[in-house]
């Protein structure tokens, strides 16, 4: 981590942030940041929750893809994804009047077709092993004049994801309280390049930390390491929301400028979050959306006599799961 | 429902609801009001739903406990309960720096024993057949001169509760709209009363409902009654938060007033509005706090091209009943 003024300027600035802040006014949910929660015991500090899977569309998604398709005159737009990337294009490109193609896997689950479809979304379904998506994606894009809304590493897609940490900023004043150490999930990173833009811009001593899955810690490693390392091919997780093979380039370029470093967690640890924000704070979060809480809860920064921001990122859990999950104990 | 103006004043005003809601500024979670979810296309209308379950200790309870407790001048309090109002005394008396002692039958689940202490309240136990909780609370508060917290037949916690209704009427405007009706779940029906007071007050138009389980309306006969009726014993339901025998006298003073009617729901509805919750607002909700959800969902009221104010009033649920709601499909 390096002091932020003396390399060249970032893809994305807190003035990017605040311009998407005022095109979600009134279209995004201002999600709660709870606070005084019984956690703060567990953790010997003061966590402040971030409950964004009550975002529309159950997680931060929407935000950044409605901002980049705000940003854009496409009367139509193409996207790739089986997950919550998905749902946000669909609701955001029909709020603004856009059509919206989602290139999806053929053995997505039904569930998730059927609620990109009822967004108003058109879905095309690809052969996972057959077929790349970024090629479909694409030729839809040249036949079409539709503007590609990517996941994360757009500018204007992670000026929208950074509303939450600047949401985060503005909640905790109304509290009379700065956070020391906030904590961002972190798949392809552009939720946390957002909000690590808009928490240091604001907040300049804050220590921002990327959570992550084990297998999936290529964000942790390529801070360690100083550039872009991929994850080894084939390991399982149950956060199938953050499974990215490595960090994007604009998102690294800004994670590798404004974070602290990387946390790591087990798929145990995700799970044991998930039950605790079931039982303690009543939202309810998805596996790649409890990572933060799991990093925070297992101890892997010290959060004593901290005010720690917690990032839960989204809550589109399939129901079987989530019971299994409840029923361990 | 008569003109408010024409009758004596009612115990609870606007004045006492805003005194409380500046008693519980900073202490209170300022719940969400979750607008424009997946759930205005069942309803055709427009939903405005307050996540309540997101209060500390998981109810709306912990705002009448501790607007009543920081009325009284006692060093110690005392209430008898096995749900949330017991959890919502303990940690508000705790945080006014009280003792509080909490009558619990012996059979109460230990998990809510454990909470209840955990919040640093005492526990006394007693045998819900051969002995009498109100009995015991009295002696209790005869002996150490603590201040009887009462669930709902209380001016201080009626207007605790009705801080509800002011949030959803501030948070409403924040959004441009002004709710035509409100729906609200009742057992003693304190919760209702406060609410209703602040938004009548506030919106002379608005019309206000009650929501009961089957077997558990005692509210919406003795409003069509115009006088308390009690429900008929033995009656069993899903909703353990709200099987008061028969309204509140305070409270049905005020609801004879101010509501427009009730409405029931089946445990089945329930279920179902639990289910909705957990896959569309991705909030956590116990039985007895689904029922005004259930009502609106299920078609009681008629909430087409509507603005229809929804309260969730809780979310302490069992995780394996939790488990089981979801499987159900």
């Amino acid at each position: 981590m390096t002091p932020i003024a003396e390399e060249t300027p970032l893809p994305v600035s807190l003035e990017h942030v605040r311009a998407a802040a005022a095109r979600l006014r009134g279209v995004a949910v201002r999600t709660p940041l709870l606070h005084d929660t019984p956690l703060d015991r567990l953790v010997g500090g003061r966590l402040l929750i971030k409950a964004e899977p009550l975002q529309r569309t159950g997680s931060f998604k929407f935000r950044g893809a409605y901002n980049a398709i705000a940003a854009t005159t496409a009367p139509a737009v193409v996207a790739w994804s089986s997950g919550n990337h998905a749902q946000g294009v669909a609701l955001a490109a029909s709020l603004l009047g856009r059509r919206a193609t989602i290139v999806m896997p053929a053995d997505a689950p039904r569930i998730k077709q059927e609620r990109t479809r009822a967004l108003g979304a058109e879905v095309v379904l690809y052969d996972r092993v057959r077929e790349s998506r970024e090629a479909i994606g694409a030729t839809i894009a040249e036949r079409s004049g539709a503007a590609i809304v990517r996941p994360y590493d757009d500018p204007a897609v992670i000026a929208g994801q950074g509303t939450v940490g600047l949401e985060i900023v503005e909640q905790a004043m109304e509290l009379g309280l700065v956070p020391d150490l906030a904590v961002v999930c972190c798949g392809g990173g552009g939720l946390i390049a957002g909000c690590a833009t808009a928490l240091r811009a604001l907040l300049p001593d804050i220590r921002v930390y990327a959570a992550e899955p084990e297998g999936h810690d290529d964000t942790a490693r390529s801070l360690a390491r100083g550039e872009r390392v991929a994850n080894p091919p084939g390991v399982r997780s149950i956060c199938d929301a953050l499974l990215a093979p490595e960090p994007g380039e604009l998102t690294f370029a800004i994670n590798r400028r404004l974070l602290a470093g990387g946390l790591v967690v087990s798929d145990a640890e995700v799970r044991r979050a998930m039950a605790l924000a079931f039982t303690e704070l009543k939202v309810v979060v998805e596996p790649g959306g409890a990572v933060a809480l799991a990093a925070v809860l297992a101890g892997r920064i010290d959060g004593r006599g901290k005010t720690v921001a917690v990032v839960l990122s989204g809550g589109n859990v399939d129901p079987d799961l989530y019971a299994r999950v409840l029923q361990e104990r």
